[in-house]
């Protein structure tokens, strides 16, 4: 299940204005202090593209995070989005099987079906209905201008675009807004996704009112943009299932221990943290470093002249000493596929009431109300 | 509730090929041939857009016409189709008025609920959220390429299109396929939508397959192009209400008697039927004929040297004859807002009902059946 739909990692737009970039950050940061006082106060909401498997830089880069605003008593709604699965491919793949897949990493790492809704799109109509007054506020040329639709466009070779690519910006926004989050993990690339959501709110209430005189419909979401460890394929490229270089969580003992064998590094016996001129030992330093607790540098000291060799033993020690208990606990989950399927029912069941609800807000708003 | 998104009038698109254009026809009129023995082949979606009254032009270009496709025994559906009044337009309008106005002229028209289900766009989530996988369906270019986007595009005086404009025509598709309707009322002018409807139901099986292997999810929607008489406002222009040039079906017989009074005629006192010289003139020796049951030469040449003023007193006769126990229904029926909004209740179940049952072919086909 890669390509984290809301995720906390990348490189700031090109597109965002610096001082906006600036004013996310402080607003980022005076949410993460407010956070353990008052988690009542928020609503988060985070995804995954179900179009593979969940590897360790999920886990890192977002799954731990959820955990621990989970842990921290945010409510939360984690969807699974099924139809951003056929955005830019022509169909679904292994959809079954990385659903309930995902689902068994997200349990297994600590997600809390009791205190985090997980979901799938396909599964809540109410929601995505929310696309057609939503899609009322936004012109052609403003879906244009969003980095991912600009991306697509720029990287398709000339092929035509289709209508779900050209509409995700809108279609973010319903996953945001029909549960009124307002409170969204991303990474510092993603924030104009966010701008986009915030200008649909404010339209809205703008231009077809509210349900109740207070309050409009929907809240001003948030960009959280948590510090997260980048980190890169074994390859010291970007980690990617079609790059082929990702540990998935799902992975055995053995299977980690083969593939970080396989993994890049370089001559020099003496173990450093360099990212910048050492990326790929670097990457297995950190790695080391997330998993053991230590500091990459204290990690770096500790193998010392130990070579490549020594930091990959070292790697594999710690990450399948990590991932034991969660390895032990995603084979008890996949071994009860009711199970899995219970908690994605009464996931589903608890969306529909919550999109239900804001659905009537809406109506009621654009006297639809009949 | 002017602007019937699936009515029977207008001129042959220019970006129809001809030989096209004569395939539907012959299509068409093999189904007209085919109705009255086989009416349960057929499954009709009809609707109008909730922007105002409903005036006799609708009622001659698609509501009877609706009444005697019904009574011939054809299964319909009849959209409300209150989200796309806001694709062009800031408001919502009189929204909650005309939606029960026209349910009111529908019943009084002929319109029997308990055969045709009439419902609002904005109540049946289950048949919005097909939106979704149709959108991935087709391009963008393919949306500009649709002769209402292109004719909005060209009309806009560069204002930018919003994004419920441009997914029109996936719009439609989904209000046709969400009770697989297989049949729609439409002008010349409206068959590049209905080629869309097919589009998306062919690429839909390609791409995603079937719910059982036998049979596509969709089916092939076909146009019926019946004849309709193109009846002009009572100044010769096009009738609309912006033109304030409409008869509304639920005026009173005073009101109709003081707007035909004020209709154009010309100076010439001998009566004929000549549309192409005498626009005006024959348009109400037209309205006249309909309602009278006699051809437009005929009710000319009862006229005679009658002029403006004898045309004017028999087309006003004529029309308050007809639409006098059509109104009183009317009137009975308005007196009675609890039964109008029990019958869209009951039609918006009935709508939904057949959306969940379709969405469930979808998903299934889609694997996204967890």
């Amino acid at each position: 299940m890669p390509e984290a739909t809301m995720s906390a990692a990348g490189e700031p737009a090109a597109s965002m204005p610096d001082g906006s970039l600036r004013a996310s950050q402080l607003r980022s940061d005076a949410i993460e202090a407010d956070l353990p006082k008052n988690p009542q106060r928020y609503r988060l909401l985070t995804g995954d593209r179900p179009t593979g498997k969940l590897h360790i830089g999920h886990y890192f880069g977002s799954i731990a995070n959820r955990v621990r605003l989970q842990d921290a008593g945010v409510p939360a709604m984690l969807v699974i989005a099924d139809y951003q699965v056929i955005y830019d491919r022509d169909g679904v793949g292994d959809i079954q099987e990385n659903v309930f897949s995902g689902i068994a990493d997200y349990l297994a790492s600590g997600i809390d079906p009791s205190r985090t809704t997980i979901f799938t799109h396909s599964a809540v109509p109410a929601l995505n209905q929310l696309l057609l007054p939503f899609l009322s506020l936004v012109t052609e040329p403003e879906l244009h201008r969003n980095p991912t639709v600009k991306d697509e466009l720029e990287h398709s070779g000339g092929r035509a675009m289709s209508g779900l690519m050209l509409t995700f910006p809108v279609h973010q926004a319903a996953d945001i807004l029909f549960c009124k989050a307002n409170l969204v993990p991303v990474g510092k690339d993603q924030l104009p996704h966010i701008e986009v959501t915030r200008l649909i709110a404010r339209r809205f209430d703008e231009r077809y009112g509210r349900a109740v005189p207070e309050t409009p419909v929907f809240p001003q979401a948030d960009a959280l943009l948590s510090p997260s460890p980048a980190i890169l394929g074994l390859d010291g490229e970007k980690m990617s299932k079609s790059r082929r270089n990702t540990i998935e969580i799902g992975m055995s003992a053995d299977e980690t221990a083969r593939l970080i064998k396989r993994a890049k590094t370089d001559s020099d016996r003496r173990i450093t943290y360099d990212p910048q001129n050492r990326p790929e030992v670097s990457n297995l330093v950190l790695l080391t470093s997330l998993v053991s607790g230590q500091s990459p540098q204290a990690v770096a000291e500790r193998i010392g002249d130990g070579g490549g060799g020594g930091l990959k033993k070292a790697c594999t020690e710690a990450l399948n000493d990590y991932f034991a208990p969660i390895r032990a606990r995603r084979a008890e989950l996949m071994a009860d596929p009711g199970h899995l399927r219970e908690v994605l029912h009464a996931g589903n069941e608890r969306a529909n009431e919550v999109a239900e609800a804001t659905l009537d807000d809406v109506r009621t708003a654009m006297r639809m109300n009949y």
